[in-house]
């Protein structure tokens, strides 16, 4: 075990998007952006900024432009940003913004897809076509989120083929990547083991992300087991904000800062600097007023002092 | 990876010990007796249920004897219940109980087993030896814990060697398990197998038991680096409770229930009811007036309203 770890990894971050879209209270867009510009100085690959649904939806995420917009000049923002982005709708706001990558989503099983989009699963993929189409005119790379995985909230335990035919016709449509979820936080290391077997024999791994949710204390173990088979991109947010959909003090979204702390104490190199992202981590308890769940974060923050 | 996981593991649950015992508040005895009965009903193999201490050292668990009879005519009382014990005079109060097995600790480092005990790893062992004999005469099974494995507060990163020693001697002694701790919750999955390895040159695997601290949200990775090697018990604590070097909100010991989630859901034999441990974490809760660090409880606790 643990034979072959890779010798990089790219550490994606969700919080200011996949984190702040179910919190209640509206963080302002100047705080919004101190938080993505933190990110993206401790040295985070991607930060996705916002998401471009409509704002009905999402109200936390109404500012979404003025995000983008306010974010302008930052170095390396075509390579280092990228927003959620559900339809043509959403990208023609895009076309307004610097972004050059965008992210959709759709659920492995089809009772998930169609409470979450109101769609069959074959119904989605013609809807994300000419997402596509106009992506790839306008020279915009397309990230495919897959949500559910690991297990649906409607059906229990997915069957891997499902989410791999899933993942491999959104590579075909032209996603770039395609982020595997594990949307309710129930998934177990082997459980982990037979999805990518069964992945890695229809998709190139380095096709793969891995966005682990941590809600059973299960995530970083899942990512080591995404990690010895040649897994190299993971999701994670700032914090562990995020995906709670439990009592308070349930925890969500695995916290990058726990993610951060095991690659770098393991000698994989993320590129991120743990200190300023802890600080990054204490800026988005601070912005929100409460403890967020991030494990590392609450001991590496309280060390600092 | 994950080619050969143990078919049963044995959970060894240290909160009313480990946890309690960090407390400020002092639980009621009856209410400690009821949380580890809750506890043993679920099925752990064993509670380490209390420390024969000096109570003005440990005041939350000056009721130690108390504890120890309170739960008497409990089914199988000598297999399942433990507890803590450092040198002869708590001995003396273990002889006056149903007790069958006892537990000790020292620490790999030097430096930390001065600061915890006042006394170099030398001088130790010779004040083990009388306990040791005294057990041996009883036909009490002794336990040695040997702390900060994965890491020293003082020292950093400590040397596998070092733990290696420690824990062979303490064997040699006559323990009949050593559990080896991360004490700090430091730990990455790269370290526990080059700990590990260190172990299996000297140690037979089947005599050594983990105690990991989830600190930094590492526990469940490390954990099954060690199921991967052969490692059979694991030590946790009901809720997470317990271990909180840091701020509030900061997590310790690694919880119950993220353990047996885990190996219950990859068909791993615990001999643990998951529903009724969440049941003894929830009451964990409710005896202490907050919320415990645990992820797997708060998803299942809420899941169960």
């Amino acid at each position: 075990m643990l034979a072959r770890l890779p010798e990089r990894v790219r550490i994606y971050e969700v919080g200011p998007r996949d984190g702040l879209q179910n919190e209640k209270a509206f963080v302002r867009t100047e705080d919004k952006i101190r938080l993505i510009e933190a990110l993206a100085s401790a040295g985070v690959a991607k930060v996705e900024i916002t998401s471009f649904v409509n704002p009905r939806w999402i109200p936390a995420l109404a500012d979404a432009d003025r995000v983008a917009a306010g974010l302008s000049g930052y170095p390396g923002y075509a390579e280092r940003f990228t927003a959620l982005c559900p339809n043509m709708l959403g990208l023609d706001r895009v076309a307004h913004t610097e972004l050059r990558e965008v992210a959709v989503f759709m659920s492995a099983s089809e009772s998930h897809n169609l409470r979450n989009i109101n769609k069959s699963r074959d119904e989605t993929y013609p809807k994300f076509e000419p997402v596509f189409q106009a992506c790839a005119d306008r020279g915009i790379r397309v990230r495919a989120y897959v949500s559910v995985v690991w297990g649906c909230p409607y059906e229990g335990e997915v069957d891997p083929a499902e989410a791999v035919d899933v993942a491999a016709r959104l590579l075909a449509m032209g996603a770039y990547e395609v982020s595997l979820g594990d949307t309710i936080g129930v998934g177990t290391p082997l459980q982990t083991r037979r999805i990518i077997d069964a992945m890695a024999a229809k998709i190139p791994l380095e096709k793969l992300a891995m966005h682990m949710h941590d809600t059973r204390g299960t995530a970083l173990a899942n990512c080591l087991v995404g990690l010895e088979h040649g897994i190299t991109t993971f999701d994670a947010s700032v914090a562990g904000l995020g995906g709670c959909p439990y009592a308070p003090g349930a925890s969500g979204n695995l916290a990058t800062e726990d993610l951060v702390y095991m690659l770098n104490a393991m000698g994989v190199d993320t590129g991120v600097d743990l200190e300023k992202l802890v600080a990054a981590g204490a800026l988005a308890q601070e912005l929100l007023g409460r403890t967020l769940p991030g494990r590392a974060l609450q001991a590496l923050a309280a060390a600092n002092h």
